[in-house]
C-alpha cells in the first residue's frame, strides 16, 4: 500500500451486499479500535512527522474519517453537513479528483486542528454514519463503507509503525506499550517445501471484499519451486551480518548498494549494538534480539542480499500465493498484542511452510504492476491504487501489526525498495531441483 | 542573538552584585513572563518545529531552565538533584564544553518530554533557585543568575517569532492573540537628523548588565552622518515592490538577488496579496498592512536593496549607538501587547529620530565582529557570542516582541543576512551633504 | 542496459565458436566503425560530460579499450603488458569484482589522458588483439572476444546519445552531422494486429550471441492482445500535448506526474517551442518535428501517459517479443545515417506491426526483472547485467542508433523509468477485444 | 575579487591618462602573460570545470576579451564588428547590465567554441585594440583598456588556480609545470613589529590605477597592535593539526566547526598523508611539505582556529595596510615561476614583517564593506566590485601567481570565509600587550 494507502472496491461485484446491521457493527468495531491504538499516545505524540513518508498520528485519525464525509456522506446523505470545509483539503491523501491537498511533508507543520479537534470530528462522523447505516444503503454506498472500513484497517498498521519510527528517534527511548510479549522457544530445523506450479489461475476472484489490484483473476504459468518452511530469523540475519553481509558488494543489487552504502546501513533498521549484543528498538522499548523470530524493516535490498548469500532468491509474487492459497489466514496478527514477531509455534515440518500469514510482510521480486485486464475504479477512488503501480515491490502476507480480518492471500501490499520503517521482513524460495 | 542566544557576563564587572532579594524578584518576574507567553497555546503548538532555524517552545521553556540548571544549580549548589540527566544533553542548545546536545533540526522529534513535564521541570529548577536566591550569593554566581534572565528574556522573543512561524504555515491561520492593536494615524513627514560623528568612545562601560559582545568601550572614527527620523513604513515597501524592486537586479546585492530568485522573493516574508491589497500575516491573524507601521520580516538584502532604490544606504552599527545613546530606551516592546509595529506616536521633527527602540529590530550594514580587545569569558558559557561572528549582521534596538528591560544602546543582535523571521527592519542613513 | 552497458556471454554457450579469422574481421569492423562515430568530434567534444548518467566520448573509446585488454588480454596473453596501469581504475566502469573505479559523475574532470593518449591507447589494444585473433583461440576466451564487441556497439549507441546531450546544453547549438535524412511522406492510417498468445516459451534459444539477461528461455502465459501497427508519432504526442496532456494527473503515474511537476517537462526532451511550432533539437542541429515520424526522448512515464489519453497501454515484454519473433530484423539503424527516426515506408497494413526494430526503443510496461532460471556467469563480469535487476523498465527493438547487427527480438534494453536521453519512444497495446 | 572578478576604474581619476605608446605596451604585455599561462595545456585542460567556483581557461581566455571587446571595443570604436554576437552572452560573467549570461556552474559544458576558435577571437579583439592605441584616445576609453588590463590579470591568477584545482581531481596527478623552485633554508626565529596605530587615513589617494573598492581615502582608527614578522608555515600548520587542531570546537567558529565536520577536513586543501609525511597538490605534482613556506590553501576558518590556537588573532584590513604602506612591494610573485610559496629570504628581523607581499593573500577578519563614501561607478561596469559586498572576507598582499604590477598595499581581495582554491594563507596579529 506504499506510504500511501488505496484500494478501491472492485466495481464488477456482483455479491450481496452487506446488511445495515452488520456493516453499522463492522464500522463501530473497526472505529473503536482505531482509538483504542491511539489511546496510549499523548497530544504531542499524535502530532508529529518523523519523516515524509510518515504521518502524524493525528492525521491518521482524521484522513479515515475524512475518506468517509468525503466519499459516503457528501454524496450519499442529503443535507450532510461537513464538520469543518477546510478539512476537505487539509486531510486529502493524494486524491487529485477531490482537488487540492496539503503537502505530505507538511503534516507535521499542522498544531491545529489539535486532538481534541481531531477526536471531536470522528464523533460527528459517525454520529452521521451512524444514522445513514441504520436504514437500508444504495449497494453503491454500502461497497464505499466496505471500502472505508478496510482503508481504516491499513491506517492501524501505519499508525503504529509510524509512531514507532517517531519514537525510535527520541533518544529518551518512549515506550508505547510495556509489556513484552516474547517467550523464549527452541530453534527448529529449517525445511523446504516443494510446488510443483504449472498454468495457474491467480488473483482475487469471488464476492468477498479485495482491493482492485487483486484482480482480475487470471492465468499465470509458474515454473516448479521450493518455499521455506519459515520466515528468515533474526539469528539468521545476524549470521548474515557477522559473515560481512554489508560489506560484500556481490551480494547487493547495484542500487541496494549505493544506497547501503551512501547511508551506512550496517543492519536493519532499528538495530544498535549494545556491547557484543544486537538489540532492536521495539514498540515495548529497546530489547535484545532474539535470534528465533522473524527479522522485520528490511529493505527489499537487503532481503535480496541475504537471499544471494543463502544460495536462494525471494520468491515472485505468485509463487508466494499458490502456497498461500491453500493456508489458513491465522497468525500473529494486531489483535494478539503482540505487536513484534514470535517464534514459530507447531511443528515446522507440518504439510506446509509456516508463518505466511502475520509476524512480517515478505518481500518479493515481483513487481507492483497492473493484473492482465486490470481497470481502476472510476471518480477520484479509482486513485487508490493504480496510480502507484511503478518502482514498487509487492509484499504479501500481513503483519503483527495488521488486523486480521484485513488480510487475505491475494492481498498485495506495496512499498518501494528502499523502505524499512515497515514490519517487513524475508521468505525465501528457490528453483527446485532437478 | 542569532537563532542562538549568547552572553556571558563581562568579566571585568566590578559593580556591586544585584542583592538576593532583588535578584529573587527579577527571577519570579521573568519566569513568569515567559510561561504568560505560553499560556494561550496548546500542547501540539508546544511541539512542533516548523523550520531548522525555530526551535518547538517547549524546548524554549526547557532549555531556558536547563541554563540555570547547569550552569547555576548544578555548580552552585552542593547535592543539588537534576530534574532528569537525559536532559542535559536533550537541552543543550550549542555548548560544546557541556557535552553532547540533541541535534537543532530534530527538536522537533521529541513528543517526550511532554509539555507537562517540562512545565514541571521549570517548577523543579524555580524551587531550587529561589531557596538559593534566599541566602547571600558569591558574585560569580549572582552573575550567571542575570546572565540566565538576560537569556531568557532572548527566549521570550524567539518564543513568539517561532509561534509566529509555525502558526503561518498552517493553512487554518490560527491567531495567537485575537486582540488587534493597531490605531489609524495620518501619516506624517519624514526627515533627516544630522550628526557630526569624530573620534568617539562606543561600546558598553559601567557595571550594569551587558552581554560580552557589547564591549569592551573602544574608540571609533565615524564620518559625518544623517539617520532617517523614522524606520520605513509598510506603505513605503509597497511603493518599493510597486516600483519592480524585486525585479532589478541593480538594486540588490549579488547574492541577495541570486537567493531572492531562487526562493521567488516578491515581498517581505509573511506578505501575501489579497485582490489589489497587500496583506500580512500576524500573531493577531492575517490582517491589511497598515501604510504607517515599521516594515518587519525583511532580510538585509531586502533592506539594503531598499536603501538603494532610496537613494540611501544602511547606517553602520556606530552610527547607530551614536544616535541613539541620546535617545531614552522607550517604544514598543513586548509590554505594550501589540507584538506588531505601531505607528509613530508624536512629533517626527522632534529633537531626534524616533522609534529607535522597538517596534522593530533595525539591520546594519556592519558585520558582527568582536571590539578591539574583546575576550569571551572562560568556560562553556563563553561560547554564548563570540564563535557565532561570522557571516551575520548586527541589529539593533529591539523589537515589539523584545521585553523592554533587555534593551540597551550598546545591544548587538545578530543574524545571517538572509533571516527574516524576526521583526527586523529598516532604518536610512546617508553620507552628509557636503 | 542502462546508463551502465552490460552483458556476459552465456554460460552455457554449446555452438561452435567462431573462427579466428571471423573474430578477427568483426573486430577490426566494430572498433573502425566506434572511430568513425567519434571523426566529427573536437578534443573538447570528447572531453565533456553533460550530466552524471552521460559519459564523455573519450571515456567510451577508452573503456571499450579496457574491456579487451581487462578480461581478454591480461588472463589470455602471457606477458600483455598494460598501455597504462592506471587505466585499470581509471577506465572501470562498475565491476567491483576488478577493483576500485574512478567514480563516474567525476569522468569529466579528466582532461589527461588526452584524446590523443585514448586513441593511442586503442592502437596498443587493437595491436595485440590482432596478434591474438591471428591464432586458434580457447572458446573461452572466442566468448569474450564477441562479448566485448557486442559491448562496443552498446557504447557505439551511447556515444550519440550522450553528445547529444552535451550539444543540446550548449546555446551556439552545435551540429554533429549536417545532412539532413529526412523526407516528407504521407500520413498513413493506424490499425491493430491481433495475437492469440496462450502459454509459449520466450527468451534467447540456440548458440548464436546473446546476453546472459535473454534466457533462458521459459514459458510464459500470454493473454490474447493487440499491437498497433506503428509507435507513436511526433505528430500524435504533440496532439496529446495540446490536449492538456501534460496538464492532467490522472493520465499519469503518480511518481511521473510529481517528477513532471518538479521538472517543470511540457514536451519531450529536447522539444522546443518556436513561435507557435514545435521544434526538437537532433543530431543535425534544430529542426521542426515531423508528425509522421515516431517521437523520441519520452520517459517511461509520459509514454504511460500517452497510453492512457489514448485509451490503450504499453505491451508487456513478452508481449512485444511474441509479435517481434516473427519479424524481420530491418529497420532505420545507425548504418542509415539518419540518426533520426524515419517515416514509415511501405503499407501499414501489411502482415504484421512496422517498425518494432530501429527508428526508436518501445518501452514496455515490464519491469528488468531475472528470468525463471536465470544465473548470471561467474568471476567479474558477471556484473554485466544482474545487478543492475531493480527500478528500471525493459526498452525493446533498437533506435536509429543502434548497430543493425546488434539487435534481435530477444534482446532487453533497461533504463529507469525518468530517462529521456535515449532514443525511446511508444509503441500501443491494448486487450484483445472480447 | 572572489571567483568574481571585478574594479572598475575610479570615477574621480585626475592623473594624466597612460599615453597610447605605453598603454599598447602594456596591453601587448598582459595579453601574451595569459596566453604563457594557458600554453602548457591541451585543448581538453583548457575545456573542463572542476567545480562551480572555478572556470574552464577557456572561458578565462574568451572573458577577458569579451570585456575590452564590450566595455571598449562596442562603445569607442565606430563599426566595429563584434566576432561573434552569441559571445555577448556566452562569456558574461555576471553584468546584468550587459543583459543575459550564461550559467556560471555550466561553463564547463561548452566544447563549442573551441580552443583554436577561442584563440582566434583573442587575434581578432587583438586586432581591433593595437588599431585603437595606435592613435590618442579619449580619457574614458584609456580608463577601461587600463581597467581591462588589471582585469586579465586577474584572471591570470585564477587561470592558475582554477586549473590546480582541476588537475588535483584527476587520480593521474598531472603536473602543469615540471621544475621544482624550492630550496631548502634553516629556520629563522618568529618576531612581532609593534604599530602604535592611531587616528590615520588608509585607502587608496592618487592618480595611479586602482580598484573603486579601494577608496576613497578616510580616516580609521587602529588601536595599538602587533603583528607577526612572516606568515604562518607549513611546519607551524603541521603542529596545530598534530596538536588536535581540527577536533577542538573551541578552537574554532561554530560556522567553521560545523563546516570543516560535514566536510570531514582534517588538513589544508591539497594536503595529503603518505605513511608519516603530509604532502600536497602543487602545480608541479604532489610534493612533501615544506615546513619552511608559507601555508597556503586554508579557508578563514581554519586561519582563525590556527590564531587562536596560537595565542593570538587574525588582523584587520586597517592593521594590515598601516603595516603594508611602509613596504616595498616586493615578493614572490607570478613572475619568478615558483608557482609555490617560498621561505623566507633575508633577515626576519629586519625593519618589518616579511612578505607582506606575495607568496600567499593573507585571510584579515575584515568583511568585505564600503569605505565611507563608496560609490559605484556608473553603467554595468559599476557591477564589478560594489555587489559582492557580502558574506566575504578581505585578503590583502598577493600571491606566488599574482602578476607583480598587480598589486599595491591598498588592494582589496575578497573570497567567502570557506574558499580554499586560492594560495590563501595566515599572518598572525594580537593586541599590543599594555
Amino acid at each position: 500500500m506504499s506510504s500511501a494507502k488505496h484500494h478501491a472496491r472492485r466495481a464488477d461485484a456482483h455479491r450481496a451486499p452487506a446488511t445495515p446491521a452488520s456493516l453499522a457493527a463492522s464500522y463501530a468495531a473497526v472505529r473503536q479500535q482505531t482509538e483504542l491504538l491511539a489511546a496510549p499516545l499523548s497530544p504531542e505524540d499524535c502530532a508529529l512527522q518523523s519523516m515524509p513518508d510518515a504521518s502524524p498520528v493525528k492525521w491518521h485519525l482524521a484522513h479515515v474519517s475524512w475518506f468517509f464525509e468525503t466519499f459516503v456522506l457528501a454524496p450519499h446523505v442529503a443535507g450532510y453537513r461537513p464538520f469543518d470545509p477546510a478539512f476537505r483539503v487539509l486531510f486529502n491523501s493524494y486524491y487529485n479528483g477531490v482537488g487540492d491537498r496539503h503537502p505530505r511533508p507538511e503534516r507535521g507543520l499542522l498544531s491545529r486542528p489539535d486532538l481534541m479537534t481531531v477526536l471531536a470530528y470522528r464523533r460527528h462522523v459517525d454520529a452521521a454514519m451512524q444514522r445513514l447505516l441504520e436504514r437500508p444503503l444504495h449497494a453503491q454506498a454500502a461497497a464505499l463503507v466496505e471500502l472505508g472500513l478496510h482503508h481504516e484497517q491499513q491506517h492501524q498498521e501505519l499508525l503504529l509503525t509510524d509512531v514507532k519510527h517517531l519514537f525510535s528517534r527520541n533518544p529518551t527511548r518512549p515506550v508505547y506499550h510495556p509489556r513484552w510479549p516474547l517467550a523464549t522457544v527452541a530453534p527448529r530445523p529449517h525445511a523446504w517445501h516443494r510446488y510443483e506450479g504449472g498454468l495457474v489461475t491467480l488473483g482475487h476472484e469471488g464476492t468477498d471484499f479485495a482491493f482492485d489490484n487483486e484482480g482480475p483473476p487470471h492465468r499465470v504459468y509458474v515454473a516448479p519451486f521450493e518455499l521455506a518452511s519459515a520466515p528468515v530469523t533474526h539469528g539468521e540475519f545476524a549470521a548474515f551480518i557477522a559473515d560481512g553481509g554489508y560489506r560484500r558488494p556481490d551480494l547487493w543489487l547495484a542500487q541496494g548498494w549505493d544506497l547501503a552504502s551512501s547511508r551506512s546501513w550496517e543492519a536493519p533498521l532499528y538495530w544498535e549494538r549494545a556491547d557484543a549484543q544486537w538489540c532492536t528498538f521495539t514498540l515495548h522499548g529497546i530489547a535484545d534480539i532474539d535470534p528465533h523470530t522473524p527479522v522485520c524493516h528490511v529493505s527489499l535490498y537487503e532481503a535480496d542480499a541475504y537471499a544471494r548469500w543463502a544460495g536462494a532468491r525471494l520468491p515472485t509474487e505468485f509463487e508466494w500465493e499458490l502456497a498461500a492459497r491453500a493456508a489458513p489466514v491465522a497468525g500473529n496478527f494486531l489483535e494478539t498484542g503482540a505487536l513484534h514477531p514470535l517464534p514459530r509455534a507447531g511443528d515446522s515440518r507440518a504439510a506446509g511452510p509456516g508463518q505466511l500469514f502475520g509476524d512480517v510482510w515478505e518481500w518479493t521480486r515481483s513487481d507492483y504492476a497492473p493484473y492482465p485486464g486490470y481497470r481502476p475504479a472510476t471518480g477520484a477512488v479509482g486513485e487508490y491504487n493504480g496510480k502507484f503501480m511503478s518502482n514498487q515491490y509487492v509484499l504479501r502476507g500481513g503483519s503483527c501489526v495488521t488486523p486480521a480480518s484485513h488480510i487475505r492471500a491475494t492481498y498485495r501490499n506495496f512499498f518501494p525498495a528502499d523502505a524499512r520503517w515497515q514490519f517487513s521482513g524475508v521468505r525465501l524460495a528457490r528453483d527446485q531441483a532437478a
